[in-house]
């Protein structure tokens, strides 16, 4: 951790800010600039808060901690890529998958047809949310329970594993046979949730909050890894920009910053980061190429009817043809799908 | 729900898409302006998703819904002020509320200090958070039941209402002696949880997320209210934007833009807004100005030790002289404090 | 353009709204919903400002303008794709330019060093700052009519058109030599800039200011194109947002959307996008993927000692190995470079 | 300015680095941490880009610079107020100044009119723009030399100083009788245009852009310094967030920021703010209670055919009523009207 002074900074005070960090048990080393003093604080940093010191202390003009605050999901520390399997699928090393499925699950009839004609098109995941938060209470929640008893039901129709959205932790008991549990960008910063899916021995697909930084994502995937379970999968979504055309902004360049400072797959979620169903074909080309480890896309038997998120499905024939381009781009890469 | 059609849109389509929504029930109204069609769908169009029609249908350039989403927030059919009552204090109506305490609970002496002292200054409610929501893992994460004890010992000692976060559904039991909860930033749309105080019959003080519009602020106040609990104060913290010198941006509009389009009452929380110590007056002030119907101002013994966000708390005597002058600026906005 | 009355406007009133816009020549179209009562506006309301309407009509809740601003650049009107020709090569109509250079021309020797390793290595067009917008007074601010001269030396010298920024109206007479005239993203909305190059006849790439929408960005090519210059290309340098650990964020999604919604050749620059040189493989890759017509890559002979932009130029070897990877993902994509 | 560098970074690396700028004139500190290892750079740092040492040595994590890259306007070199007079006005030293007037002087009526009556309201100086920046090429673009013409006509008719924006350079010579230049929003960035105004001996009010942070806005008014004119007034004018509601959000702080970091007086614009007419009277009281110098209000004689921005104009009435509310409240901040 790293102070810099205000010019001329009184010298009684700055010794007095010596003795008190030493007497805190830190080493402080003194760099005189030619404007400005600096203070470097050697030793176990974490227990301080560097907003702290500096408005606590007059002399002080700012602070910087100079180590990432996340470690376990640190590339710095851990520097071999971290593969998530799932049975004999696996995300990184080389592996490509394809998630997709309906926004809702609505129906058996629905679900199982989705399940049969994604799976037939090449998809490596099902997808189908059961728990829906909705930014409307008038607006359809889900199926609870019995979305996830469909989902089963479409597993074992197809073989096909299960990614399904935990929106409180008192669903976990419900989510033994879903093979990856979705942590919804809204809840990024829910600790509390983050907290509880640690504990379990799941993968766990993480989605970036629609408003976060790189760090901060980094430190949600932190506190799942620090419970325990580093199986972990980040998923960018978009953000929220300044620009109105598009629902999101697809922050591409996530997925090279995130492999260079962390060992985590990536994957990308081409759907809700524009919100548009005809950017989802352009959107996948370039998540490929940029390197990520697979997709996540939206698909619907009916999407004028989709009961969410009809705007951004692909119809099953849209979904057939792109996965075609897909296949493709993803050998092109040197990747293999599934 | 409006439609507004490419140019030169197929006549049969047309046709066919008018066809479509009367079948559905609804009246669509066809405009034909000099250069595009508009048609006007008129019904109960809250079961349609815009988006969905839009990408549905080619002929469709864009939608737009005519009506507000959110009803029972909504000033437009309660044109009068709610209050909020907690004792013989109100939120609104020309009463004017300042909550103060700490960040944290850290252990009696601390919590039993900061509320007497914040007492005896003219705070009127006490803070002091038990379960934190912390963005790293490795930081202090409250002292959970125990600082809800402590914070009920604070109340005994010195009368004042106390409001403190809820971070997860399965907390409510031990709330009992709790006057208002507070939903956090980053729970806005926490969407279970708002749920489940909307069942509850406490007064809820709702923070805006930090990456959230005024819109999506009142949906999930909204939520609260469909769920039957109208007690709700809405509190403006601070969002992020471009400028990285404060901690967030104080969106100071949104007071008389809230209060334009809801009837609730609006408060607004000055050391969370800039994240730094010395701009909690100025922004006090103007909050005050503004039209706020109260602040919500950090203060601790000692903020130089303070276990979380030392950097924007008062210490008890700054706090004392910041309320005379809040005082003295209430009056003149001819209100009354507590 | 459309308005919406509160609920139960006065019907008075809307009478007289509606005879105020009918004297005014419009056609009025009022539609009545089951909430709400929307007007339509009929005629040529491009003279109208939707936002005066509604503030100064108080039976109005707000407002909305049906038709796109632009029209010049509007594909619905203008369905062909436009090609912007310099020489024998093309943007768009599947040729694909690589635009390399330094971020200044600092020297004779350099620009000619640079300018014959990217023509060997495959560029098509060579850049290079002459009058630099820097935001500090104190950077190395261009070698302004020198700089064009040694550009001009380095054209001959390798046969390469040359594009370099021009920024202000007074510099116009000294780019006769200029291929393409780049209008920097700081200057995107310099209307008397824009008017000035919309009145010449070379081809202008358009950067999008870095917190501009794409409505704005297509409203300021829209000025060139008012002055009579219909060679625009857009390019897009990342926007800025939340994120901190890249210099911009990289809108990818801008390279479709405007496709769809505008005739003009799109390209991307990686460089400024990131700020960071690691990021610019990935970013140029992604951008081939997503349909860009064209890069922007900044190259030096010795980034380390740049008089700019240092951070993100690539060496002259790295850029050599780029042009590979491009030359290969070029052709996957059935487009042809230069 | 100092480098935090990868953690194990190769020793051999590290001596080369410090030779490397021991070579260049630097004295390089190494301070290793429990972690990471620090190099402090001192020694005249401006010529460096901190950037490109990190990106082109990969031992180096990255980097900070240690002071800010301003000086002239930095109130850590010149603790005491700059004062900005205009004959016997003043912008700071507990004057408090309202620019009032039409967004564009129209006609000769119109001026005269609205500069007669906001003179009589209390108004101290008179707005109105001539040349117009507007981001569609079809909007009314103001009357250029004539507007100035009228100006001058309304300025000897009321005896008040009068404020008007320039555009480019070119049009200088026709501001000899304008009292305040005014650099707009868009224009913050001009560094051309910025070099122009230092360069002249008039006040200069420049506006902070849309998307800019308080350290480029501060490094915009250092170019104006740098040139030799040290009579800046700064004005917040809303800036571009996530926010839909409002044109801008008002970045209030930036008020107490500007003070704390810089020596200039500081105002306030509530009607582009928040483009909404509703908005001027509580944005004015927050922005006179948080400490600004001064307003500008945006007026008009007729707002609903006002040619700009009508909708955030107040008419003369409105205007009236709030400068006695403006009055009232100066007072109480023991501050001055004009």
């Amino acid at each position: 951790m790293m102070f810099v002074l205000h010019p001329g900074a009184d010298q009684e005070k700055i010794k007095s800010f010596i003795n008190e960090f030493e007497e805190m048990g830190f080493s402080p080393l003194v760099s005189e600039g030619t404007e400005r003093t600096v203070i470097g604080l050697v030793g176990n940093t974490k227990v301080l808060d560097v907003h702290s010191v500096v408005e606590t202390h007059d002399i002080v003009s700012y602070g910087k901690r100079i180590t990432e605050p996340y470690k376990l999901v640190n590339r710095a520390f851990h520097p071999d890529d971290t593969k998530v399997r799932i049975n004999n699928i696996v995300f990184g090393e080389g592996g490509f998958q394809v998630i997709s499925g309906p926004c809702s699950v609505e129906n058996e009839d629905q679900i199982i047809q989705v399940a049969r004609a994604v799976k037939e098109s090449g998809a490596t995941i099902l997808r189908g949310g059961a728990y829906k938060p909705r930014s409307s209470p008038y607006s359809f929640q889900g199926l609870h329970q019995d979305g996830l008893r469909l989902l089963s039901l479409a597993k074992k129709e197809t073989g096909l594993p299960i990614i399904t959205e935990m929106t409180n932790m008192n669903q976990l008991e419900y989510f033994d046979d879903v093979d990856i549990i979705q942590i919804g960008a809204r809840n990024m910063q829910n600790f509390d949730l983050l907290k509880e899916v640690g504990k379990c021995r799941k993968p766990v697909l993480l989605k970036r909050g629609l408003y976060n930084t790189i760090e901060e994502f980094l430190m949600s995937a932190e506190y799942i890894m620090a419970g325990g379970n580093e199986q972990i999968i980040l998923c960018e979504r978009g953000i929220r920009t300044i620009e109105t055309m598009t629902r999101n902004t697809l922050d591409i360049s996530a997925v090279p910053l995130l492999k260079k400072v962390s060992h985590l797959p990536v994957v990308i979620d081409p759907s809700h980061a524009a919100g548009i169903r005809s950017m989802v074909s352009p959107l996948s080309k370039a998540s490929i190429a940029v390197g990520a480890d697979g997709l996540m896309i939206e698909t619907h038997n009916d999407p004028a009817k989709a009961l969410c998120d009809g705007a951004q499905s692909l119809d099953l024939k849209q979904f057939d043809e792109l996965m075609k381009e897909i296949r493709r781009r993803v050998e092109f890469e040197g990747k293999t799908l599934g």
